[in-house]
């Protein structure tokens, strides 16, 4: 038996998420049985990162058990050819047979991307959130600043979240502005639910003015989802890739 | 009687190009019932690039001729609401009555966007042309730089083309690498029929050492379709904008 490591590419659009439901297509769902065929034995991934229905990715982890002889680099060439267009593995490799990608320390890293015009653009509507209110992106990034470091992101988390902590570290904010994509990208030790989707309606309200960037530190202070801006749509978020440590 | 201009961007994906077909949803098709629906009275664009079938748009060029009292400026806004999510109108404005896209001189650009990695990502999947083998960029671009002037094109152009002469000019050509894209952008006094796609397909043989870049000079002097390269795919076509001269 050996553990095998795959980096997942997707597009979230036509997915119910990662996570097998009791309904609906989800990424983990079309990776276990496209492996379950291959390999001739069940298999089950575990994903490093939970994605919401409708999140993109470029570089998620997942691991799986598997006693067949296929060797590990192989796999991704066999896979891809059983996986449909919007899942890409990018590649595969044997890990530690403890190694679980969820209880081991790492930096994740997800883009949320905007769209900033008058108009939408069709090509680049399914991975960005089209915003056609004049963005300030210095206040974008001013308050961003106010998240980096090790705080209680409470106010940042979906009531509907279980986590038993709500403390995280976020390494590294970024607010990066090309021609009219603002890319709002963000390093931490993980995510709440809908954290990084929450920061990004926060910063939003920042880039028009409806909020001044210091307001960040009330809306930390307040361990309350109210105080916080809206969750932004999951389309205009990417999990970019996990470094682990 | 006035006569409106639009600026139309869209992806081609699902559309048998621009130009009406006795098949086939087209971009012209679209557009025509809706200013029709909207206008309340029979409505015909004509288009600047008759763009084919797959191949998307940021800013392509329509006209047409209408006796509606609306605001020539509010037409975008009003029309994209009756358009599908992959046509976008940017900008209506009224222009000469005797303004036509197609009849006056005009500086065209396009863009061939490349995606060269190993493995296809699935964000990027329908508006690159996935290649996995190593593309020597500098060499495309020497290759590309014997395409610019006035030339006669006529081995870039394919067999099926109906055009009067096959002289053009190029003014610009350049490719350009950003991370794994290779984009190959290019403008001119007009393309001929599948003309960025036989340049796309060339410029690609320059890159992987098929070709060397000076025989860019013996296949324009051949005057032959069969002397150039393969064309390109249409989805990795982007029409990017005209400027009216």
């Amino acid at each position: 038996m050996k553990r095998i490591q795959l980096i997942v590419s997707y597009e979230g659009t036509n997915y119910n998420g990662w996570q097998k439901q009791p309904s609906g297509v989800t990424i983990e769902g079309v990776l276990n049985r496209a492996l379950t065929e291959l390999l001739r034995e069940s298999v089950t991934v575990t994903g490093a990162s939970r994605t919401d229905s409708g999140v993109h990715s470029l570089g998620n982890v997942a691991v799986f058990d598997t006693s067949a002889r296929i060797p590990a680099e192989k796999i991704c060439y066999a896979l891809n050819q059983r996986l449909p267009e919007d899942i890409v593995v990018q590649a595969s490799c044997e890990v530690a047979p403890d190694f679980h990608p969820r209880h081991c320390e790492s930096r994740k890293t997800y883009e949320y991307r905007i769209l900033n015009r008058k108009f939408p653009l069709p090509l680049e509507r399914r991975d960005t959130y089209f915003f056609y209110r004049k963005l300030d992106v210095d206040a974008m990034r001013l308050a961003g600043q106010y998240l980096v470091g090790t705080h209680d992101f409470k106010s940042f988390c979906s009531v509907h979240a279980q986590a038993e902590t709500t403390v995280r570290t976020i390494y590294h904010l970024d607010v990066i502005k090309d021609r009219d994509i603002v890319t709002i990208r963000v390093t931490g030790s993980g995510f709440l639910y809908h954290m990084v989707r929450i920061i990004a309606g926060t910063l939003l309200q920042a880039g028009t003015g409806e909020r001044v960037p210091e307001e960040i530190l009330d809306i930390l202070k307040a361990h309350s989802r109210s105080a916080a801006g809206p969750t932004a749509p999951a389309h205009g978020l990417t999990m970019i890739g996990i470094e682990f440590l």
